[in-house]
């Protein structure tokens, strides 16, 4: 299987990537986590992304805050589908790495995620990954049944409690 | 290769719609196209997504306006990844698209481009399906190399331009 | 009469819908408490509404977060009224929950409270209900009153504090 | 059956308020519109909205935009449902409306559908006459079956169009 | 002097306002204090308005929140100059407040503050009143001195403490 | 009667200030226009802003777009009231001239009003001199009763055309 | 005299980004003109940006729509002072651009102007180049002068026209 | 070299502005710290930007919040380079601060940071005035070459503890 790449701008992002990469974990999904910034280390991540298809990568997953340009420029530097997720940050409550994030212009696309929506790229990632691994579409079918399941037993639990 | 489905919300989406048709069109990737809508036409879009992957789509991309809901009913509907269009309407210029687009909940992933990012979001679909096809990765490879060119050809023409 | 539906989209919704509920007690409207998502249990949500009215159901109000599609996804299956209760999540206070719930497209209405605003969506549903049951009118002519009443005493005890 | 009254803030919002007119005419809704303004005119708007259960009014449909206060000032002076369009004015693209009327204080509900939303608070209005009278509901359902089949009927055409 | 009227919309609003009414206090000018909220009493709320000019008051100041239309419904009732305080609430970080109370539609106007500006709501209503009362004026005239006094002041000290 | 001051940043917002000026002549009030820019000329306008109360303004009116900093120069150097009109310019819709009128720290008030809001600003003025003009404020009662009444005139009109 | 970069992401930002191509005409600042790209060409934007002050330029002017992210591309990659231009584009206004633009993480700045202020950043530019140019200052000290005195003459102009 | 001048509106922004007072002292650059408001001192802030360059300042970094005029009204009084910090205050999330300083109208520019981006604003301050000290610049360098370091050893760190 191709291996994934789950890069953040700052450490100060980890907390929220933290749930993503245990998503990948989870669905066995080979994988490899840096700290690259579009702005403090652009060449570093420029040659990551520039490299990562002959390294065996096959979804970049980037996430950042504030002008949050790190999913742009990975896009910029590779054909592979790169997945964004902007970070809040302490102001304007994510609406800023939100808009730096989806509003890429023609030609370079990122595939943006929910403010902190670190599961969710995972997830998106290892859609992507299991259309040409069944084993892995059977695992994310199992798991989308066992959160309706969940869900609907605290529905359940929850019409039982309320019953007049 | 696995079918593309690009899906929109009303007629009224085509005009947008379009440039990404024939982005799919000019990679030579097969697809179909549909109106479904989340709202008018929930159960024909449900079954649509939930037969999808046994009907050789890989990828469902699904543009729409103002609550657009349509990605996301896609997704829940799916483990292919669904890519979401904002369509701006006549009111708050796309942010409500966005928004209802993008700001999926944890276990159900949209994929979502730029408002009205219909090009980004075919070459994002392209960008997928060239994981396990070496030659759409070698076109996408070239469609980035033109599209550079391009780019430093009106460069050189317009530093020439303004050269003092 | 006809009971009322109380939908959220996740149980972490239950802090704010359980206010609202309370209000239907009060009032003695019959009710029935549910948790169905529009993206983890798309199925059982659709079926719930499109069952709801031969279920003696008059009115669902649905609540939920983010790209909040529970009201639509309940509106596009009934027509039965439906009230949207935007819930304000961790991000965007509220606003993206607030404009996926109320910016519905022609066709498909979705009656919107405020965010959180869960006693507005259980009155809206009692005025409704009360329509066509006068004693569950004058009762809310009472409720209305007394409110009225609370907000002119606290008035009383207010001028008097302040009188110079 | 009861009647709807449709009030609008200023006869400039009457483009978009005669959309919805015709929604109630086409469902043999009986309806009175009126003009008049929270700030113009708040003692004429109080008072018919006083008066409106004792005069045969069902549903209050109240249409304004800006400072868009007319459908609270109906609500504040009614137990009937009020239904709030926030009108799109010269600037802020509808935001100002929206807010002014869904943004309601707990203890008096604003039922708010999308900006300009004038059809779908038709709708909504006659989704809740109907919960009392079984005639117009099989009016509804046939309506939705139609805006439905015409959705699938611009789906056939377009899907045959873009066939490969 | 004319008196000022300090009316809110809702008892929780009083943290906010009373730090307005101790600049009236503070510059001597006779007020009473009202809770009076535009949806739970309107009746009281246009009385009071209505009857303003001829119970003595040279100026109203409405304090409210969320769909905030108390100065709007004041202003409605009466031509004194009606001065608006947005209260920020629970959600949306005031836009709601601020937008319901300043986008008033021509011909009533109302002077609205920042969100919050409880004392420069005093402020305004002092300056208004000072136009025909030159002792006040004076007054004014030396709060705006120590004022700036006590900002040079902290200059000074600021700037002793950083010098290099 | 004391004068008012008509300031606008820029000749370009003319357009919406005449009709501001426009009220200031039908209620009598003696005016003077001025171009004074906070940026451009910032000398000139402190100093009118200055000398206003000496030179017999009683109210400033001052409208501005973009980071609008007009009214608040004005405010900074009068204890007259100052009522500030942001006026909307080619981008963000207005956002950023109400912000950064109305936004002002405790200490120095801006009367702000609606954007574009050139009528409003003058009719506030003209409630502000009419609290020590009675003539002046008969006038705005006569005014607010036409408007009443052309309001109610256009309801008649709009009622008997909708009458089914 | 050190050089002026004038850079923009898309020929399609010409249209604003002349304006201030002409204030450094007119001021005398030598400059060069280019299309860069931070997405479609981001090997030519850093190396431009990397080479800068080696090949003789003082100041960088970026210009950039939507996930406006050339601008911080630039100073990631020099350490020359770099102004950002958030160009608007077709929808939200300019939010999006003036976001990417201002909202850089620490360590890195980008001397943002307003948006679509093209003029601004040339201007800025010159006032940099300006401290170590006593000539150029002066040129700065006259078009501040010019421009108060043109402000100026159409303030004697309006005053005149609109005395009573 | 030539002094930086660091004014903040008020003394409660000296916890953001500290941050970049450090950067000033780190690279050795003399400045002075001020409390100046442009609303309740605007005499002294005029005057101190207007005899600014005279007195041996470079450049003005000017840290204001809510209708943040200060880097507008120094600006307006210097042909030296202003650099604004919009401070974040209790509402709004610092948005009225950052448009009111950077949608300058043409003419007078600032440059301008993100929300509390004192750190960026003390940075570009350094960059302009390295332009003509080279010992200034050979500081950045190593200062951004250090930051970067210090990245890739959290990197190297971070990739190390996640090495599947």
């Amino acid at each position: 299987m191709k291996k994934a790449a789950f890069i953040m701008g700052s450490a100060s992002d980890l907390t929220i990537v933290e749930k993503g990469i245990q998503i990948l974990k989870d669905f066995g999904v080979p994988f490899e986590v840096h700290i690259y910034s579009a702005h403090r280390t652009p060449r570093e991540a420029s040659e990551f992304a520039g490299k990562a298809r002959a390294n065996g990568f096959g979804v970049i997953i980037a996430a950042a805050g504030m002008a949050a340009h790190l999913a742009g420029a990975m896009a910029a530097n590779t054909v592979l589908p790169v997945i964004g997720i902007p970070i809040k940050s302490d102001t304007l409550d994510g609406l800023d790495s939100l808009l730096s994030t989806v509003q890429m212009p023609s030609g370079i696309p990122v595939a943006t995620v929910a403010i902190n929506g670190s599961v969710n790229a995972a997830l998106l990632c290892v859609e992507i990954l299991a259309l040409s691994d069944d084993n892995l579409m059977e695992k994310l079918v199992s798991y989308r049944k066992s959160a309706a399941e969940s869900s609907l037993a605290k529905d359940r639990e929850t019409n039982e409690k309320y019953k007049a």
